[in-house]
């Protein structure tokens, strides 16, 4: 089968717009503009209907794009229907909380499995999902065939977290931990560092300041 | 002073590129080229030397950039440097966390504040940092001068609590509730939605799979 191969900025841009569709549905809003899309995500109107070509021909009427249409077309085209296996590594604070997390489940990312190194977390932390100690993460990946792996461990257990994600044949990995792991040859990886977060608002409110003044 | 607008997405690129090169200093790396970060970003060199051209000329040797002159010019012109007073509101799992974090402390943020609604958390949290209930938040944060504000709260809240830091004078608000806050004139706002970021991963991975096979 013949794709064009979507670039990583655009499915980005489309993960976010499909977030906001999400919200404007709950507020029953039935249209939205690329203008209205391109100042919520702080981008020109232009590259959202740029970004929302890539997915085909959706139509659009005066009002802009039908909120639902738009959304079921995004998950058709990013699979977002696709119910994927998911596991947690690092059963911390932030582990622990994505361990039950609803909104993760209802996505269609149902976690099968958790992992952390400490075998007195592993039998004392409360919840359904089966916990394994960190050394038999390629083999339940294997096993259970889980596509995507989310590291939230201390940055120095990051990058053996990860080749072992990558042994048992995981297809994505996002991680949550302040190192920073290189994509491997058929592996999606998403670095996200939560202080780096922060410190891009410091800079835009920094860099704002500075051009008001 | 006169100084060119930074496009936001540059900023974010570049505050990506120093989280590269803080790494890079770990590991005693002195230079890096652009081709290198951008394969570890996912965007061509060109938009890197982009990116870093409107920051001004830095020059570069044969093996790239110099990984401390880039560091050293990323902070100089991005305020990195500058200390910022940070309140954190909601003190859930994610929260907490984020409350007692060294790093965001070595970064510069000051967790001066954290706030909840529920009054039996502010009393029970172990922690250095001042307390307070949420319906303080405008009068703390303008007393206390606090510039950024952390939201970590469930998502029907956030908006509300973002009004009360915008009141009191916030320059910037990193988001990580699934709510999208919208900016507002002088505030600078950043969504971080953590389940949008691993329906990002899983989109890419089916991407792959499907351009792959």
């Amino acid at each position: 089968m013949m794709t064009t191969k979507i670039p990583t900025p655009t499915i980005e841009r489309l993960c976010s717009i499909y977030h906001i569709l999400e919200q404007l549905e709950e507020n029953k809003t039935d249209a939205v503009s690329s203008v209205e899309l391109g100042k919520q995500l702080g981008i020109n109107a232009n590259s959202i209907r740029k970004d929302i070509s890539f997915i085909g021909d959706i139509g659009n009427c005066r009002a802009g794009y039908s909120v639902s249409k738009l959304k079921s077309h995004l998950i058709e085209k990013l699979k977002l229907n696709r119910k994927k296996a998911t596991c947690i590594i690092g059963l911390g604070k932030l582990g622990a909380t994505l361990l039950n997390n609803e909104r993760l489940l209802e996505s269609g990312f149902g976690i099968i499995a958790g992992f952390d190194s400490n075998i007195n977390k592993i039998e004392t932390i409360q919840t359904k999902v089966p916990l394994y100690p960190a050394n038999e993460i390629t083999m339940i990946v294997k096993r259970e065939k889980i596509e995507i792996g989310i590291l939230a461990v201390p940055p120095q257990a990051a990058v053996e977290s990860a080749k072992r994600l990558v042994a048992g044949g995981i297809r994505g990995i996002v991680n949550f931990s302040s190192a920073i792991i290189k994509p491997t040859q058929g592996v999606c990886v998403r670095n996200v560092d939560l202080v780096g977060e922060i410190r891009i608002v410091s800079a835009m409110s920094m860099i704002l300041k500075e051009t008001v003044s």
